[in-house]
């Protein structure tokens, strides 16, 4: 398993605006190779949003970031950082991560 | 509930050796103040590792993701980025996230 963690600068909508609009993006995201799930993140005080993913291999999380940053781009979001990462899985068991 | 998210450049250890050296550390964050639960990531490859935590409250989290900060740089590392975001729970639920 692999960590996909996303986040870029945004000015909303957020909560259940946000949630509404992206209803059926959301359906569509389940559906990519490789994914596992995802942790929609959102903080309307800093002008940021993101996700945190979990995909079955690298080069599925590394196919999805470039896909999800170009259409980010495409809505207006001006910079993506992405970052992927190993779990270290010891580590996580032992501080409860619901993996 | 509120998502920490945590990472900086990281020389190692990675893995296995990793777990063994900070174990205690793992127990020991189990019992900070608002703590839920949290992901250790690590990218030996590029150099970077982190975390992704959830707390109950977001100045339990302001406090960690400070007092973190304080430890890590004591450990040598050289910078530390840290962002708190809400969870969107309706488009995570969509995307089955483990929450």
């Amino acid at each position: 398993m692999k960590i996909l963690q996303v986040d870029f600068p945004y000015a909303g909508p957020f909560g259940a605006e946000m949630a509404a609009q992206m209803q059926q993006l959301a359906e569509s995201i389940t559906q990519e190779p490789g994914f596992l799930w995802k942790i929609w993140t959102e903080n309307q005080a800093n002008g940021e949003a993101g996700g945190l993913y979990a995909f079955t291999d690298e080069a599925s999380a590394q196919a999805y970031l470039e896909m999800h940053s170009a259409r980010l781009k495409s809505f207006g979001v001006p910079s993506v950082r992405g970052r992927i990462f190993d779990v270290n899985s010891e580590l996580s068991t032992i501080t409860k991560a619901p993996l």
